[in-house]
């Protein structure tokens, strides 16, 4: 039984994240999409605001679950009896830092491989932060996130 | 159930790629190793011997089968009733390429998915065409191959 | 005055060439596409065809001419006029070359400057050789290249 | 009638700038150099300071304009009656950013287009940041910038 | 007489860095490794912690030294009479950042040449930020970085 | 004492490869300049002439030896008791097939390190294969090679 971990920060969730859940969803027995709760920076949206994009999202497919993290991934994985962590590549810069990031994960805990999902050709130029940056601006992200999570960006931004 | 095909020219296998079939055999229910047979190019090896040193080197492998294939990938996958394609990745270079090649076969079979592995670090700089090389020159190659491959590049350089 | 070239082998043109020939047609007054006669690869299309190909694909553009050429591209330049190369981007690699052509090419013809367009986002998986491979094995490249292309290579292909 | 707008930083200009904008000049009609105001960083010179420093520098080029302007380019292009959007390109990370950037800008402005011209060779490793750093330290960037320039980062540095 | 100096952060040194220093110190007739002095950023160690973590660890090589400096590289490299400047490369995006910098230092210092070595493959994923970032969450980094290091950081974060 | 090997085909040798043994040649104490004889390869040049070439315009460097071996660098690298294999890197490209290469003969000869100059940025467009395009069109590479090599380039293609 394969149990993946989909670790990230969604802040927020985007198309691109979506194209990945669902085609790692089709591939795993058990798919765990986890939110890091990371201190040193100042994400748009809460924690629980991550969790609940993403949930609302994806509650059409029945094997996900949302949760969220602090700490190392491996341990987190570990926990989750997970034996993959996936990962999105958009860009050679990306692959890597992922290389590096998967190298010292199957460094730390032996039971945890890495597998990485290319992005789909049509969200390739999609990522939060130019999510956020067209969003703060009044511009039209509709083909960039799911309609809940643009609701969620109007609020945000009083738009 | 999760059938994946790893494609490639394995001429001759090595023990990188034995390092990406042994994690993929880990998380596929069954996982077909497809030895391309690519009439423009002139191989060291011929199909069968390429095949049986696949064979004798991952017979400890239950849910492994080797075979070989000529055509488009996404044919042969169509037939395996496989939905996701594995390969290797080591090198930015590497990278690019195998983007396009997964955008390609995505668009010629929806059904097919790619997913990647990062070699192991200990293997980052094994390939078929450098141990080929050193081995042509009596260089060793006891750490990039597998013994029984090592005993059939002594046989074909006849030293 | 803009008079640009578009150099390339074109074997056969794609749907990414013409995208790259339409929006090139669009900025400068006039647009030379330059078929390169290189006698040291063995292309699938004579020079003749492919400019043939070129031109019936091209021929709603009123600032577009169709030839070919040997030699080097900044002699072939100063024949014509031109004061720009236009070329395009697709990956990494490609960028590295293509900038070492552009710094050989500026320092060979100092009138010639070089401009880049990057590959719009639904032809960025399709190449020539791309093209040749799916439609030598009867594959569907219906996406890939304009009607006419397809049918000269269904012809080449005898399918 | 192609008119290209050249957004960007310029904090300061640079003599690899000025080479974009002379061989810019050359090739559209009209060219509006941006100034872009990004309320998230802190510059060294302010906006007004900025524009004045490409305007002092590019006084024998008449068809440029220096302009600044915040929130969307796509919008501030629309505005500007501009077709193209001009970038220069450096190095392979360089290429990935703008390559998402001018995806993202072609999607949102249908009417934009973007071409890159790459760096001239003697300038290929001149940034506004090199600049910054090497002359709050005292040292010679006379090749780096123009002299206006060069006087300007002197006051502001107290050297 | 070849002096050479490896400049660099160590906050703290690793493995991956005392590997680079060893093989340095067998070719260069003297190295001289050069704590930055950096007010701009705020580092976990001291520049005091960080030259006695260094000495502690290169205490067996005769032609070492260890001190720290603020300013142009150029300028501490012409006082201590160096004509090398080491670097450690590991990824592509290192090498262009560092293809920057030493073309910029060969511009301002023509005395002083830049040579690079790669990483050795087992020190291939390790970084500074890396080993901070798990020793943060009392993560092992035994492999990672010398014993006397590994005690500083345990001090540092109190476990 | 620092002995140091610099292998390569140089057909012919460039400036930008005279850039590397000058240089080189002020670091290490005896640079031997190694011609690889590749069977495989059809070049331009005879081994002899290449190795002449290379002497020719080396003379004026003391430490200097030229030679041609074949078989694995590593071997011969023993035979000359060099500690040091000199490469010269100009691209993203060349990087990371260098960096295969390093690690590949580190493991084979453990004597044997790797180290790396970055081209002089006005040679960062010159190869060999460039500059045998070139002149074999009549065009003017006087700028790329030395007048030796330039002579034996007009001779070779009978211009």
């Amino acid at each position: 039984m394969s149990i993946a971990v989909y670790p990230g920060s969604f802040d927020p969730v985007t198309a691109g994240h979506l194209d990945i859940i669902e085609r790692s969803a089709k591939v795993f027995n058990k798919l765990v999409i986890a939110v890091l709760v990371n201190s040193a920076k100042t994400p748009l949206f809460t924690t629980e605001e991550k969790v609940d994009m993403i949930r609302e999202t994806t509650k059409h497919l029945n094997n996900v679950e949302v949760t969220s993290f602090s700490g190392l991934l491996v341990d987190f994985a570990r926990e989750q009896n997970a034996n993959v962590s996936v990962r999105g590549l958009r860009a050679v810069t990306d692959f890597e830092y992922e290389l590096q990031i998967a190298q010292i994960n199957s460094k730390l805990n032996k039971q945890l491989d890495t597998m990485f999902f290319t992005t789909s050709i049509e969200y390739a130029y999609v990522s939060s932060t130019i999510v956020k940056e067209i969003a703060s601006y009044g511009g039209d992200v509709s083909d960039m996130v799911p309609p809940y999570v643009e609701e969620c960006l109007k609020k945000k931004f009083g738009k």
